[in-house]
């Protein structure tokens, strides 16, 4: 495998200027709720235009779609505040259903084509779910634990992928899924396991020196760890499947280097709700 | 438009044979959730089934799928019912998302070819989202309002179709979409919209008169009867998107002279979701 020098240059560079700015983004409510509004937008036109590149002359419509699927993602997250202090009438979750009506009947609306309303209907259904209400969990993550242990949850999931990609170039030699993603090996991933296992109990070790609550146990971390290598393996194959089912490399090149943003999210979206679940079951 | 008698005679007896059935399973709530686990696994098959034509050799994986996407209604049956005991360590709505991980984990290891894991990965998303969990919303309706109240959901939507039907029969002259489904008529719409009106009235009449709780005032009947009437129709609409784009007229041929189960419960998958909604936001 030949590896780029530039490549690897211009990656590390936007990483070290984008990480920073995110994770600062997760300290608050109200710019966790932007940024993750953002990511969403983003990651959703990228797939709805993957999913729907022969639609050429719908560009304003296809941008009113990522706007809709953003807008839950914004309304979902001041309607979880809202449920949380007990003045929601409704469940947070209902936006999503309304967000579906909505698209679908402007889909209804606008577009003639039957292939074309299918793929569109497809795509929206699948970006307000896979991606805005995947994603949302960091808000739960937020309100429950705080934004500390959201960042712990992003930050895994970047140190797992680094891990992952550091172990597999040194000793990959076992490939675990040729068909759908021939560069992940098994020595990545058991790699990746083990170097967000250290990373997690490190973050948690300063968590608790600075007297923070709800801190994940040595035992319970390698769940977590375990977690995030396989819901970020799937979540990344499952993105594999949709990217060369549409034949493109990368979903876009919004980050140079990092190919498609959906390509750097598609594991967070699996493993964010898994760890807020984790949390929960085990009464952390 | 040519009927057939005999479509109407074996349309009739089966709907006067199942209706009842369907309705006093709503009665009790295991049986509820019996009910809407078995209609969701059905209606599911039929979509895998649609989706994934091609994919011959696979009879029992698609009949996995299927389970997989019964099983999330039935276990979230019950988890809703202990989120309302306060015994849940977790969101309900979580058991959708481990389905989905379970299912995109077994298409990557069981299916070879792209094309079929994008299909399959898309419809079971699809199932879950759009089939299971909006049916299950009647599970809120009867742990929220009672039997009676998901029943009269239940029987509006049915009341709706046969009005629709009838004035779209005998006045129907201006298409509503000719497109996606050329026998809809205003006409149709607005007599089955006055039609539902009648009927929630006369049903909350006798409702009130047992001395039932949470009665639908006169005037927020309106939008109830308004919104059975759009949202049944999109409904409609989006699975007739779905069945031309696969070319397949009937979803199945389940209920004899119904079409698919799929095409009679289309609206009720749009319409359960909101009738909760409304009840929530007019603080019924």
């Amino acid at each position: 495998m030949g590896v780029n020098k530039k490549d690897i240059f211009i990656r590390s560079l936007s990483g070290f200027i984008i990480g920073p700015v995110v994770v600062l983004s997760f300290l608050l409510y109200p710019t966790l709720i932007g940024l993750v509004t953002t990511i969403v937008m983003l990651a959703s036109f990228e797939f709805i235009e993957m999913a729907s590149q022969e639609l050429k002359d719908k560009n304003v419509f296809k941008l009113f779609m990522t706007l809709l699927v953003g807008t839950a993602s914004l309304i979902y997250g001041f309607a979880i505040e809202a449920e949380y202090q007990g003045i929601l009438p409704f469940e947070a979750e209902t936006i999503f259903f309304l967000a579906f009506f909505v698209l679908s009947f402007s889909v209804l609306l606008n577009i003639k084509d039957i292939r074309m309303a299918k793929k569109l209907i497809s795509a929206g259904a699948i970006s307000l779910l896979y991606i805005s209400f995947f994603l949302s969990n960091f808000f739960m993550l937020h309100i429950n634990y705080g934004s500390s242990m959201a960042i712990l949850a992003l930050t895994s999931v970047w140190m797992y992928d680094a891990a992952a990609y550091f172990f597999g170039l040194n000793f990959g030699k076992h490939k675990i899924s040729p068909t759908f993603s021939p560069k992940k090996s098994w020595e990545g991933f058991i790699g990746g396991i083990f170097g967000t296992y250290v990373y997690i109990f490190l973050f948690e070790m300063i968590r608790n020196y600075l007297n923070f609550k709800n801190i994940i146990n040595p035992f319970y971390m390698i769940f977590f760890a375990i977690m995030v290598g396989v819901f970020d393996t799937v979540g990344d194959l499952i993105e594999s499947i949709f990217k060369r089912h549409y034949n493109v490399k990368d979903s876009s090149d919004i980050l140079p280097g990092h190919g498609g943003l959906l390509d750097r999210i598609d594991g967070l979206l699996m493993v964010t709700p898994m760890w807020y679940f984790l949390l929960r079951i085990f009464w952390i």
